[in-house]
């Protein structure tokens, strides 16, 4: 089998994390290993540096949600063409926290961007390439939120609005109900039938790949 | 007079510094005193970090054109919505020292970045704003890197290629040739007939404008 990019999406508090593990099992399990990690915004020093700057913004300036929404392209590119690109061609897989699709629900449907420049934008950047699978970890905002903040203290985004957070699960699931490489996980389950659910998905994914 | 937005424009070694202080000078004159200087990319706190990003680059991380393209417009929108036109409504000026002009020269002309791409980011970022006075600074790419060089290290943009500078000075005549707004003067002669001719080219359109 080629090698394979597979994202994890979801909102805040959704698992991400604990998804990641599992996929990564689900996958030694078939004997692949040479996986490389990814997070968006980030993965590069630049990007990694854009992150900062998107995430924590910039004491007693305003960041426009236009210019947070290049600074995010900004970022993937540097990370689709120094990193997931070069290890898919050298036979690694790429599992990443997050890709273009959380641009597409956050400022698309979160922030409600212009739709011309949000086409705009991903077809320049990416052109045609997508994740082979992306799992979405659904979850409501107000529980996923609750999940956040008993991590500890909310950054920029986090501290965003609870209809914002609904505008964006909503775009989440209008898009993973047309695109049959999204697939959606009940992710306010107990976190082992999550698991459970995610390995089951990532499983059955695989097979139809062979 | 309402306040007006002047921008100063040219490749490196074009004479941008002296002729702010020229262009000051002769706004003085008329009793404009309460001026804004900007530089771009940057004049904000964040819209600065992104140049030193773009200006310095990342040791050993290839900038992509579109990463930088982005994060170029990522600080316009920055320095735009936060510092320029909140200063134009306040009735001061601003003098820039470069804006979009030099995106569409640099970038467009010199990078031959994608024409829908400029297009979408600019009509997104500006829309109808512009500048009412652009001063361009001509001067052939062999004088302008001489005298950048011998003002010290070149940085990542000023170690380009004559080829790319030769390109972006073309974009810049032929984009200055179609917009009345876009006043070109003759920067290879000695530097007190250049600060004549800044001199005379405000006054003149000062005059207009009344």
């Amino acid at each position: 089998m080629h090698s394979k990019f597979i994202v994890i999406e979801g909102l805040e508090g959704a698992g991400k994390t604990t998804a990641r593990d599992v996929v990564v099992n689900t996958l030694r399990e078939q004997s692949i290993t040479d996986i490389v990690f990814t997070r968006e915004p980030g993965g590069t020093p630049l990007a990694e540096k854009l992150r900062e700057l998107i995430k924590q913004g910039i004491t007693g300036e305003v960041l426009s949600d236009k210019a947070e929404l290049l600074m995010l392209y900004a970022a993937r590119v540097q990370l689709v063409e120094n990193v997931i690109k070069p290890a898919l061609e050298q036979g690694c897989w790429v599992v990443g926290d997050r890709h273009d699709l959380s641009s597409q629900a956050y400022q698309g449907g979160g922030r409600q961007m212009d739709k011309d420049l949000m086409q705009q934008l991903k077809q320049s950047v990416l052109g045609d390439f997508a994740p082979d699978l992306t799992l979405y970890l659904d979850v409501t905002p107000e529980i996923g939120l609750q999940r956040a903040r008993s991590r500890g203290e909310l950054d920029r985004i986090e501290r965003e609005s609870l209809a914002f957070f609904t505008r964006t699960r909503e775009r989440y699931l209008a898009l993973a109900a047309t695109d049959a490489r999204i697939r959606t996980i009940d992710a306010t389950q107990p976190i082992d039938r999550v698991s459970a659910a995610i390995a089951d998905t990532v499983r059955q994914w695989l097979w139809e790949q062979q």
